[in-house]
Parts: C-alpha cells; sequence; structure tokens
C-alpha cells in the first residue's frame, strides 16, 4: 500500500527565500507537490493562471465554498483567496506531499482542520540577514522594507505554533534539511495513528484471550 | 560555542529492544550519553553499581532529594528509584543527547520540568511480534508475559505524550532513525528559543529605529 503524503504548510518572512526553497524542493525530489491556491484578485503582469494562481470569479469562487470545494479560505484586502480540495486530496492518496505556501492564520486554520499536517517555519539565519535581502533586492522602498519588517515582527510572535523551524542560510542544505524533517515527522504519534490503533488492539486481543 | 545536549527519554514496552538499541546507538554515536538511575533496591545477581544502577540507602537517596539532586524521582514497590542530576547536566552542557530509560509517568514529570525534552517511544512492529519476542525468550513463564502484555496494553494508552515513535524492526535501521529524529528535534521551535528570542528582539529594534 503506498504511504500517504503528508500536507505541509511553508511559512516564513518576506524575504527568507520559500519560493526559491519549494522550487528547489519540488526539482530534486519527486515525492512533492505545490498546490496552487486560487483567488479572485486581478493577475499582476506576468501572472499565468494555474502557475501563480487560479484566477476566478466572484461567483465562482462562493460556489466552491458552498461546493465545499476548499480547505481553507480567507478574505483579504477585499479578494477572496484559497486553498482547493481536490488536488490537495488527490496527491496526498497518490503518495505525494502537499505543500501549501500560506501566512500564519490559514496555517493555524490548516493544523486545526487537519492535525496532522505539518507546519513549517522558514526563516533566514537572523533579521539582520532579513534586512539584508530585502534591501539587496533594490526593487523595493524604504517604506515598503519597513512594512515587511513590521510584518515579520508580527509573524514572528506565531512561531512557537509551527512544529520546525528552517534556517534558510544555504539553499541546498535548507533543501535537504527540510526534507529530513518531513521524513522525521511521519514518526509523530499524530501521524501513526494508524500503527498505534493496531498495536492497541491486537493488545487487548490477547488480554482477552488470556481470560 | 558547543551546541547543548538534548535531554531524551526512551520508554517503550518491556520486548521491544529498548536496551539493545541504546546499546547500539552509544557505540556509533559519539554524542550520546546514557543516565544511569540511582535506586535503593538491593542489587540483584550480577548488577553492577555504576552500571545497571547506583545503588544506595535509603537514607543517602533522600538526603539526595532535600539537596535537589535528582531531576525525577519515584517510590516503586518500596524503593526509591531516581535520575541524579549533576551527570545529566554536566554532559548536556558538554554537547552530549542524555538517554533515560524511564515509563511514562517519569517520562511525563521530564517533559513538565524540561519542555525541551525529547520523548521517544519504542516499539516492534507490531503487538503479535512483541508476543512473539516474550514468549522467544524462553525465559518468562505465560503469567509473567501475560503480565508484561497488560502492562503493554496500559502503557499504550500513553503513546500520544511522546514526541517519535520508532519502530525497532531491524535495529541497525532503528539506530539510524533514532539519530535523525534526534536532529530533526532540534528545529522544533521548543528547542530554537534562542534563535527566536534573538530574531525577535532584532525585529523590534528595527521597528523602533525606523521611529
Amino acid at each position: 500500500m503506498k504511504q500517504k503524503g503528508i500536507l505541509m504548510v511553508l511559512s516564513g518572512f518576506s524575504g527568507a527565500g520559500k519560493g526559491t526553497l519549494i522550487k528547489a524542493l519540488l526539482k530534486k525530489y519527486n515525492e512533492y507537490a505545490l498546490s496552487i491556491s486560487m483567488t479572485t484578485r486581478a493577475p499582476r503582469e506576468g501572472e499565468r493562471d494555474g502557475v501563480e494562481y487560479f484566477f476566478t470569479t466572484r461567483e465562482k469562487f462562493e460556489e466552491t465554498i458552498v461546493d465545499n470545494g476548499l480547505i481553507e479560505y480567507a478574505l483579504y484586502c477585499g479578494n477572496y483567496y484559497g486553498t482547493p480540495r481536490a488536488y490537495v486530496e488527490e496527491q496526498m492518496a497518490a503518495g505525494k506531499n502537499v505543500i501549501l505556501e500560506i501566512e500564519i492564520q490559514g496555517a493555524l486554520k490548516i493544523k486545526e482542520k487537519f492535525p496532522d499536517s505539518l507546519l513549517v517555519f522558514v526563516t533566514p539565519p537572523s533579521a539582520e540577514e532579513l534586512k539584508r535581502r530585502l534591501e539587496g533586492r533594490g526593487t523595493e522602498s524604504a517604506d515598503v522594507i519597513a512594512q515587511r519588517l513590521a510584518r515579520a515582527t508580527e509573524e514572528s510572535e506565531g512561531i512557537e505554533a509551527y512544529d520546525y523551524i528552517v534556517v534558510n542560510d544555504n539553499l541546498d542544505e535548507c533543501v535537504e534539511e527540510l526534507h529530513r524533517l518531513v521524513d522525521a515527522s511521519r514518526r509523530a504519534p499524530v501521524r501513526c495513528q494508524e500503527l498505534i490503533k493496531e498495536i492497541r488492539e491486537e493488545l487487548k486481543g490477547f488480554a482477552k484471550g488470556a481470560k
């Protein structure tokens, strides 16, 4: 029997390198699949439907909510964002670990609904390095950088809700570490429910047999 | 700076092969140290002071309690059993992961006092296999085996309190898995408190600087 995949939520500061990390993980290991969010916001320049997001109308999005077609969704700045259920479930059943890149509120919702999901927080080695990376992009104004850092300060308050923190210092090492953590997480009781149940039932069977 | 060692509690059914697993881990990796319990019970034939246990008097044991010299202790069948603090703290400070082999009540006490301790439960691949191993020893009466299995049934109720479950099917693989789990556990927020604190403080510093 094929082992069911893990639902992995990846969050982290803007500038932590989540996107690059996910791309490298998908490229290196065949057992991961990336969930693509559905949104009602308009595509930005260069964004392609089915790549960055599935772009849809508000009406269609609300229909999908009603049909229980999303595993989580949120309304953000007047636009809906959500995670389509079908893709996640299909891929997990096929043994793929499905990656959701979402922020902490979404992550907590996922954990509540799927206690066996794995929450991973990605951070640069230090806040100093985070600042350097944001400034180094050279595309953001000082204001935007200050906003990102303020947001990072807020986000940092939620780190304890995550199962693991990975430090993205060296990309290759970080990919390997993330992969190892997914593997290790399979040994947490919440992801060994079947084994635990079997052992308990068998043991109870012996006790009855002995009476 | 040397990385502080992890306090690892190892529990598991009698017959799971904890002893063999610990010996193999200590032999293969230099970074582990085994904590030896102190007890007031009399040595059994073949038991050596400082190897299986530190054997001591009731008076000396109670003095050690008063001096806060134990990280946990219990009274069991009229005898004290406890974990000497000094050895654990010295070894951890030296970067060694210290292994305590104790049962679930002790494990929970340790977790309460040391939230960053790592609780690992060792199990054979199935209860059937556990029974086979207990019977295969050929040294235990049917009554004793029935008692062990009854105790295993009780213990199995506590598995969810552990951080990880390892299945001891193949010894070498199990040693490797255990080692990988200790490594992975370093990325749990509870064991990254320093990093989290540093990042938070730095981020707050930027926010103040920006005002």
